[in-house]
């Protein structure tokens, strides 16, 4: 139940609505926008409250109910789109932003090469995988601790945050420590353990979307994460699972303007993991950003062949180059820069 | 099998390769490019065939087998792009082409109307459904032969070119003489008599995904149309069946590259069934053509309230204009034009 | 809409109502039960209607809408099953009734030992296909005409009666000619020039449902043949297209108690294209049985490995005799008989 | 990689492919059927290990590769079913074992009510949720702690084995002691974090498929507990998101046949999640016990109206009864029992 308070409203008016709805045994949420706030009552039980509870308290505007899944994640809860920085980096603004890297960190030199060139070409944040989630237990895991540390390293010689991926509710504060951006993966969206943690960080989170999660799943597991007081949450498309066989999964594009219209949270998309060919990767790349996306996830590899881990989708720095030359003119195309 | 004739291999020389096939009851089709000759052998049994049989033969380059199920759709066949005009619109090349118009025509004034607005903005040809294939039986299924006579006098008055779709194989010929593409829709993409019939007419094709086929199997059933040697196939992304349920079908925009990549035939993509809401529409369409199609397959509609099928996936014409806007900047940043 | 009428309605009453109906440009079908009859009008327009327009006529004891898109295939139209007879053979009865045979019709020597043996194993109905709808066009696409000879030389020899496939509007007529029920296949469960067909020869029809349609979208596809007053329709699940690849397609168990309690028709399953290799097919025949399916669609073959079509899913004769066995004692633990 | 031990082969010459493959960095598992041993290969590197380092070994009866992604799962690895005992209770054996129980525990009353009927009906293993796995986190989230101990009571009291979900590796060791089965859920599927926390406790654990799972990811996921060296693994299909709309989910019943082909471990089926609706459930569950599954978890309520989570898929104590009398008759003609 969304409560706007009316501008101008006071802090004392906006504390009885709080208190009103905690004696209910209900959970509270406040959007403060610049010149109303906002309040959400949330709870197992909103639907059986009637909308007087609250529309009767001094300094309310109106009384809602918001019949989606998601609470917090909606644009009912905050109108406006929600821009925030990560170590400088300005996320969800007019400008777009290119997270690249290797799929896993492997080595010091794979790391260090990859970074240099994928920043020279213009890319404002390194990705690299130090846990990874493999199918097979038998399967490389990713360096862990090590790949951490070389993250660190990376993202102090090169001045430029880093995000990867968490695997376990043990691990964030952790992983917290080595970074700025924690990913959730697409296996991991609806671990409810892992996203209360990373919510309870208050570190910037990156939300993968999972492989056959719908649009309002995708969001409401957002809430996990809002709902903990972690605001500077992003969304990250990366291809669903269908049964077309020619590509890995199939990026939903349409996700771009139906997560826009219905929500306040940046949104990334993830060309790589959704081709797993590198031939495919510029194409929807370009896609997403002629779309509306505020970024782009892609994977950078001094040398595919050599990869440990998905090297066929990964592109080379110089092919890495080309494409943002060509995200640039999109960009500018659609009003945006990059 | 793919028999890749010598540059400047004689008449003589093809004709004794044909001969060879035919003599093994295999069928032949021929690419004559400008500067070489390919002999398509095709059979449900070339398998079986060694590659000894046409290699030596002479002027006779190269012999190799198509590992996918399509074979004339295929860029072994013909490597270069396929590129016709149809009445005066060149489809394939670097202009991109925007079909648009009601998805079914309900009257004169209806159809003139917004035949006149879409032209204005820029569309290059009109579409208009006269016959509706309708899951239910007692919906409306088009105006049928006078839907047809009202796209000719649309065709006629604007000057313009017309698509329309055919559902029945006894009603090619009838909507051939109206019209200037026939649309084999997503339900018919594997009614192979349908296929045939419209591959007989030599008339240009539209040939929609099915909304669960591959795109091997969309390409293999182009097949069916090239097979008659009627050589004018466009294809059309619509969106495939999945779970997510915002929308009514996801588009898969890595089709754009996978497509191009496989195939030399000319790719639309149609955003209108695949949102099915006016709003998703121009997201969708500048990602297409930021992804490489070829041209669009636009839904618009004078009043879409009143719209007798699809209402709710129709742009108004002055969507239509401000969308062309944005999708002409597109274009120019790929180095393409509208 | 449905009117039901009064028990001992009279026939006048009736006419008045069917009167009323067409008057208004409704459609309009009649379900004679043994004690009361019901009207369905239908139509385009029916939802604008207000009930009272029937309901005020002498003899009609309530109206009502069908909010479902299927209207005929509907237990709101008739409540009771369908049952009715194949020359001789009783379908949608207590006893489940087994079609078997070949994939295709390749030869005499091969569909008279397959006959042979299958109906010495208990199957009441021969299944062949004289035209095979494949993907490609140069694959092996049946002996056609020849393969409805074949089958109707097996239907006298063994006085058994035949389904095979029709895949033409314009065959409708000669495939009837030759055989006692037709399969309308998966790819053409949409081809509604074909349904319209088939629903006007008034010969009994197998419905196979759509490799990616809903349950809804194949009752009211069952709607165009009952439409045309074909009564003699039976439905067949054969397994939906999903992401899951150790088989060809997912059989929709669930399917089969959710059309039994939505639909008056009888329900068979096709446990062989679903499955695509033989070593699947008993658990899915016996799965099918036990969830209350009226008959299997089985493939047998007297030599799998060389089939032209679908060998690997084809069961050999004697498979077929132990599963036969499997089958009646999973019957009988139901109350049906085989 | 497989290494299979000749018969009568002696611990001296096991434990030297053991200690080779470990000087090779290689992980070890060992298979000790009664008449012979198999000793497994692990690691991500052993398809580039010749077979020859291991065939020349004293005591080797053949080495072979394992060309699917699940090695421990395989019956390449343990050709014969595993069957063991859950306090007394035989798992995978001739004997069907049915789960029953609340989708959630909800109060002592509603558990021990429950608890009665069902194990008066012949249910095996009671089920009921004390953690839920909630897509929104304003949801009831279950009773936890005080979940856990009443199960322990009913469990103590109606002394029958009892399963329950666990969601976070940190509450492993806690579950572990109130519950003789722990399940992971269909969303943790490849929460590996926790695969391997359930691996380590030893204790017997039903791993349910992921909803868009494929069976290879299944039975590879099963094979981070498996490595942990807890062999106590059951598996439940519970099925699989697809487009079709008129149930939750589509229960994959060819996942039946598949499994049991592929893999040595106990299978269940759980027809109440992908029904969603009880009306739906006694089909699926007869068509799972016909298929061959070992087992069944169904959901049964008190007062199916008033439950908290997914009441309209559960049973009526009476409902289940019967579908037990039912599912008996099955069993017998298949040859078990219940």
């Amino acid at each position: 139940m969304i409560v706007e308070m009316k501008k101008g409203s006071t802090q004392q008016e906006v504390d009885e609505v709080v208190q009103r709805a905690k004696s209910l045994d209900m959970r509270v949420q406040l959007n403060l926008g610049t010149d109303k706030t906002v309040v959400a009552i949330l709870g197992a039980n909103t639907g059986k409250l009637p909308t007087e509870t609250f529309a009767v308290l001094p300094g309310v505007e109106s009384v809602s109910r918001i019949m989606k899944p998601y609470k917090l994640a909606s644009r009912e809860f905050q109108p406006e789109d929600s821009i925030f920085s990560v170590n400088g980096v300005e996320i969800g603004g007019n400008r777009i932003v290119i997270m690249a890297g290797p799929c896993a960190v492997e080595s010091e030199d794979q790391l260090m090469k990859t970074v240099k060139e994928v920043k020279e070409s213009g890319a404002s944040i390194i990705r690299g995988g130090a846990y990874k989630p493999r199918s097979s237990p038998f399967n490389f895991q990713g360096l862990e601790k090590r790949g951490l540390e070389l993250l660190e390293m990376a993202r102090e010689r090169f001045d430029i945050p880093v995000v990867t991926e968490v695997v376990d509710p043990h691990d964030v504060e952790l992983v917290a420590s080595y970074t700025d951006i924690m990913q959730v993966g697409a296996r991991n969206m609806q671990n409810f353990a892992l996203l209360t943690e990373v919510g309870k960080s208050r570190r910037p989170v990156l939300l993968k979307r999972g492989l056959s999660s719908t649009v309002k799943e995708w969001l409401t597991a957002a809430d996990y994460i809002l709902a903990e007081g972690n605001e500077k949450v992003m969304l990250c498309e990366r291809g669903i699972r269908t049964f077309e066989d020619s590509i890995r999964f199939s990026l939903d594009i349409t996700s771009v303007p139906v997560v826009k219209k219905a929500s306040h949270l940046p949104l990334f998309v993830d060309p790589s993991h959704a081709s797993g060919n590198y031939s495919f990767v510029p194409a929807v790349a370009r896609a997403a950003i002629a779309a509306g996306a505020d970024g782009l996830l892609i994977e950078v590899h001094y040398n595919p062949k050599e990869a440990l881990v998905d090297g066929p989708q990964a592109l080379t720095p110089s092919d890495f180059g080309r494409l943002m030359k060509e995200l640039e003119a999109i960009a500018k195309a659609i009003g945006r820069s990059l």
